[in-house]
């Protein structure tokens, strides 16, 4: 930006929050400008959890889900052993789930989407410890949570041929989510409908 | 939250980027899961820009631009001594203005408005150094370049009546922005039109 009246470090701060998930450059500028205006205390605070936030926060072992120990607060909690695994792309689905109340059962984070034009099979994603987890959590069911996108349901046809000759039922959300949006916005009515007409 | 499956860290981290203008729970819920997912060196680089942001750009002391000399790159500039200095609210509004192209003079960044509800005179904005500056930069138009908000009205008045008795053309931004619209999210043609219809 040849613009004499942007100083350089606010260019650089402002390059760096532009690659934060939907900002573009007129909002990086804003964060930017107000970070400058703000106490030492906070921008020191923030600056040091920024930098953390990886080291703190970990993968559970288990299913995939951020947590802060080893196994998350889900896995550890045994009244949810009801034979339900519900497979998601990413941890923040659960939480989309969790606010639904609904469902009780477990969760299995994926960790990314079959892709068949970035050549992402479902090999590469976090599905070594689902066998296991069948036996000893005693699965009969797998709820298919992807989002309703051509990778998702590229990931949902590669499931259900990986469960294929396993003696589970296999499911996916039914009606209430339309093609195109994407889970992390949907709100929980439409993800309580959805998880109601499952098939 | 009493959500078990949102790790302390996280929730923290969230609390403060909420903090950003514009933010909600949900997009700095986004921004946190975004930023766990990526490199260290980034959430390093990104954490020390922010704790560094406020020390490295300091206020020019002659107009209260944002820079990291003791006096910012259109003060510096000799060409644009033209007689004409363009008051606003902030060092953000300035950017605005640069980008239209139509600009040419200098600018004096009051760091605030005037606001009798909250007891905000024009004594405690940065007008300290506007009577050498009308001298020694032979100023013959003042541009009151303010939001069109009841603040930067009552602050248009102000200044009208500081500059009173001086031998002064005092304008102000003209036709082009609507009420209650802010200058920070204006289009460049709009405030073309302003500047070119200023009264």
């Amino acid at each position: 930006m040849a613009d004499s009246s942007h100083p350089e470090s606010l260019i650089d701060l402002i390059e760096d929050l532009r690659k934060l998930p939907g900002v573009g450059r007129k909002t990086a500028t804003r964060y930017a400008y107000w970070l400058v205006s703000q106490d030492q205390t906070y921008l020191t605070t923030l600056g040091k959890k920024i930098h953390a936030i990886k080291k703190a926060v970990k993968i559970c072992r288990i299913c995939g889900n951020k947590t802060e120990q080893e196994v998350c607060g889900i896995c550890q909690n045994a009244e949810r052993n009801i034979g339900q695994l519900c497979i998601v792309e990413q941890a923040e689905d659960i939480l989309q789930f969790e606010k639904t109340g609904v469902y009780q059962g477990k969760y299995h984070v994926l960790g990314g989407v079959v892709d068949p034009l970035k050549k992402v099979s479902l090999q590469e994603l976090n599905i070594d410890t689902l066998p296991d987890r069948i036996v000893s959590e005693e699965v009969t069911e797998i709820i298919l949570a992807l989002n309703p996108t051509i990778q998702g349901d590229a990931t949902n046809s590669a499931l259900q041929e990986y469960f294929r000759d396993q003696d589970l039922t296999v499911t996916k959300l039914g009606r209430g989510i339309s093609m195109g949006s994407t889970l992390e916005y949907v709100d929980t009515t439409t993800l309580q409908e959805a998880l109601n007409s499952r098939r």
